[in-house]
């Protein structure tokens, strides 16, 4: 039997432990210091049990860290300093070079493993858990090197149990791609809904006209502030060098609407496509 | 018997036929100046027939126009002036104000109605048709007041019969509303494209790292140049109102990301957030 506790069952938490609690011989608590979460989490089955903070560390040999970034940085040395030599311990935020840092120089560094699996909805809560969220998707290792042999094999163990391939990255290069990859599609998505909110004066033609376009383009707009604000913090210098980037191809395209230029126009658009080729290699 | 002909027989043309062949007493046929687009949508079996231009004006008592709309603005004159008095013209163009005024003091006037089905993907061409695309859609008719009675009934129950609920608006209105919720989109989602094929040297990490977020944002920057290019411009004053205030607000991301102003960032977040009560009323 392996004793594996999930400290918050947020949308990530409450899926990893959905999937973890149908494996054999594993048994997932779930801690949370919300204690309406953790009674919704256990209402709907996504944990075996309730533990506080201090149960667990005494219980788990593996303990997942499924907080808001700014919350793992706080508390993950305490862990590290609270749970035994031989526990694994396992973060999945999205970020990942502030929270190594923040753990480099602990004497139990091996013990812990720094985690990023590429899933998630824009929903968040134990109610937005689902089975098989991460199933076929990718899992983002980083500094390896610094893990103990066993803590590693253990954690990969989890991403492979649920069903991922595990990639490895060094912190910031994680960091950076990721504020290309994911962090910036994220404030293109906040900005567009923003701006339809505030220029469309008529709420029900948002409605009535958003086509399934504007709804994938806006989906992440749903996405909780508690998540993405320490996010897209510790991730600022390279989500503001693509952000610059972006305003100036916002830029060319408003060139070239206010100039009419319909070759311009064209271009950036063909040029846009090729997006197309470099994701149907996935 | 009811006689349609489609002209432009792309991902919207395609799909009308696929949808309205396989209803009863209906005969559609296509017309396309690409022979590669005709061959291919009577290989797929979009439509019954290939015809000219001329043999579908002289056969059809229904004439549905699915070009690009700075070719719709060409042809559509011609149009009216060879029908009789009796066919019906319907435009499905996704901008409506510069149509409606390139036909206005047309003395057939009342046989055009103004149409915009708001469905579609990323894709284009009669390869990417798609059965039920209109389903449970909305389709826009613009200056209804202008179309002869019999006309718009014919229209409307043409949109009926693809599962589509029909609502008014003037032309203005359309584009300016279309401008905020769908023509926006497209261009940021163009941006983001070009945004992460500029400055991710590392191409494999796009695919790699690409979770769901990123595909459903960036999907529409696969859209085809030659649709795109003439809406934007059709519609260029209200797209360019809407690209100023999505430019301010994004500047109000980059603002609070520098100086790191963590109440700033949550706050437009949070209010982004509305967008799920306003979609959610769909």
């Amino acid at each position: 039997m392996t004793n594996i506790s999930i400290i918050g069952l947020g949308l990530i938490g409450g899926s990893m432990a959905m999937d973890l609690k149908s494996q054999l011989n594993v048994r997932v608590a779930g801690v949370d210091n919300n204690p309406d979460n953790a009674r919704v989490a256990l209402e709907l089955g996504l944990v075996h049990e309730i533990l506080t903070y201090e149960e667990a560390i005494r219980k788990s040999e593996i303990i997942i860290v499924a907080i808001p970034v700014n919350s793992i940085e706080t508390i993950l040395s305490k862990i590290l300093s609270d749970v035994s030599n031989t526990t694994v311990v396992i973060d999945v935020g999205s970020t990942k070079e502030k929270i190594c840092a923040s753990i480099k120089d602990h004497p139990r560094r091996g013990r812990f493993v720094a985690a990023h699996p590429l899933a998630g909805t824009e929903s968040s809560g134990p109610k937005a858990a689902l089975k098989g969220l991460f199933q076929n998707m990718k899992n983002i290792i980083c500094e390896k090197e610094l893990s103990d042999t066993d803590a590693l094999q253990k954690a990969v163990k989890v991403f492979d149990s649920l069903g991922m391939e595990t990639i490895y990255l060094s912190s910031s290069a994680h960091d950076k791609h990721l504020a290309y990859v994911s962090h910036l599609s994220h404030i293109s998505s906040f900005t567009l809904s923003l701006t339809v909110l505030d220029i469309e004066k008529d709420e029900d033609q948002i409605f009535n006209l958003a086509s399934t376009g504007y709804d994938s383009t806006a989906r992440l707009a749903k996405s909780n502030p508690n998540t993405w604000t320490p996010i897209f913090e510790k991730n600022s210098e390279h989500l503001l060098t693509a952000l610059e980037k972006y305003s100036d191809i916002l830029d060319k395209f408003k060139k070239a609407l206010k100039e009419q230029n319909t070759s311009a126009l064209h271009q950036l658009m063909s040029e846009a496509n090729d997006i197309k080729r470099v994701l149907n290699k996935k």
